[in-house]
């Protein structure tokens, strides 16, 4: 009786796409208008998958409160309304939507408990989207 | 050339998120406004997955028309503008979406034979929905 | 036989909202977390209403390959991927999404001339949008 | 400089549509299912739209921080999760859509002053919506 | 206490943009791509509003019931699955979304009924949409 | 680090179901109103899903220029604004959305590989979609 539950989120935030390892013309050739150096912004709607066995006595997987507890404290608070370049967590990686989406996956891995993470999936507009499930293999 | 079709439906139901298990003071920790005991509603949006081979004379993997038929019969007007706390079907546990889902699937799983049932989603609200694929790991 | 057209525009821009003529204190009071030194950002979606006869011969109230062109060139082009704070356009005033729809009318409302521009609305977020139809009453 | 700002609000409540002026056969009649006695649910989704003067020093025509808390306080909370039959609200009212959306709507008319409010439009489901605005001529 | 009820239709139709009062190379220049002889075709997605009184004795503007029975016979099954070109509705009209719009207006002007027919809104794609009052002034 | 990213198109086509290998009365009973002679038409929407390492130079998994200039080209450009029945994509087959749907999978198969194609996802209407993986089982 394995279930899943995904939850929707929201937050905006700002950033730059630039990579120190490339020269200022192949970050403009990679990245286009996105390494414009004012930097742009985005609405992201995050998508937790949570799975686990629908229990007997609550009818639930996990409660909800505990999930959006722990999220909106590490992922939403910790992001929204951030200009993502300036944050610890993208010393060392470009803050593309590929990254956001692994780093808040790690997120989830190691400190939410309740229910078994299975994937994370980040919107960056309505015509773009990326999903990241600690690496393993997703089929769908 | 195994492919997938996945069709939408809509319905409205109430309940109230109730555990005869549990202590009154229980299920208000858990349930929380969820345990009022007049109940409240949703629009439930039903996500239903069947999958097979795409038949070369018509090129379907099924006739909508069947599934349709089948899930507005079995499914839609068993559900719609009902409570589901008076359901038979929720007699031994708590209607949460959850268990919506798995009913959801079990009718369709036993009763539906034009293409193999794959996978149930259930939409409570924008921020929450729930899928159920008869227990199988869905890596999705 | 006066109709009305609505086309929808996307785009992504950064904006920190602060105003020279209030104290920090007063910003960060008025703001929250919108007045964050390093700026946030959205995906704005653009909604441009013009109306017009429609004409007999072609059944249309003008070509929409006009309004893309404008509006691609002049509003798209100008604002997409761009930090709203640093562009002439808000000099004077702050890049509130209220300013960013104003300014959208009046280069409409200057500059294209193939049907009346009639309202702009500029959506913000899922839950936010703001309205300007040039200080005209909308009873919408 | 006047302009318009709609926000989005939602929340989940159950309704059964009966009229105490009307038998029982009638309001079968006139309901359908609607009159089911145990009751169905809804998500609504609640648009305010207020309009004002965009203000020159902080580019806002109100603080969303005033609306979000006075329609939080005094509406979602109000109806959340809640059984509008019971509801003091609608003791001499069917509690339709429609009497709902006029509920809120002299809910903020009465109580909101940091702007004019203009409409409220209230979605039952994807297909229905409902807008009031005191009466008013709409053109909508 | 004028209220306003919104309600939505999907039909699927195709089209053909070409009008006998230009030359072939006029509506190439003019359709672009629409002009394609072989046609193309939309998920048309229509909103009929409509305004009157809330009825004291059942809490509605008019039943959706009488609404519904009225567009489904003379709209959806009208324009369902077809191709607009060959349609007597448009033998003296170019079958554009602003004709598809006024047409349907009409039907419901003179036909319905039970509450003041106010606007419809008809949405080619995503990207578009058309409205018309009757030739009144929207100001919306 | 193995990532998805699946990317949104959007493009108008009209079809006509009706398989030469069945009878003009059989055609009826399997396609109801699809086997109308004059065709009808959609929007579709198309997504696609690529996956790989996230290269830590970069931050991507792919370029979304290369993504989305092979997509226009050999997809969008190739069905937008077509009648499906006379292309020679469809000479030996119905053009269904479940063939369109293989039919995409394989283009992108064949010529993309920047990243590795995973699935194709098409969208007739908002109640109805299909998925194809190259036969592959999608557990999704």
């Amino acid at each position: 009786m394995k279930a899943y539950l995904t939850r929707r989120y929201k937050f905006s935030a700002s950033h730059r796409l630039h990579s120190d390892s490339m020269s200022d013309e192949e970050n403009r050739s990679v990245y286009g208008k996105c390494n414009n150096p004012h930097g742009h912004g985005h609405n992201y709607t995050l998508e937790v998958t949570v799975a686990g066995q629908v229990e007997q006595k609550t009818g639930m997987i996990c409660n909800l409160v505990d999930l959006d507890s722990f999220v909106q404290k590490n992922v939403v608070q910790h992001f929204d309304h951030e200009n993502l370049n300036v944050l610890a967590d993208f010393s060392a990686t470009v803050p593309t939507t590929e990254n956001l989406c692994i780093e808040v996956y790690n997120i989830l891995e190691e400190g939410f408990h309740h229910a078994s993470v299975e994937k994370v999936r980040m919107e960056e507009t309505m015509l773009n989207s990326f999903e990241y499930a600690g690496g393993r293999e997703l089929r769908t």
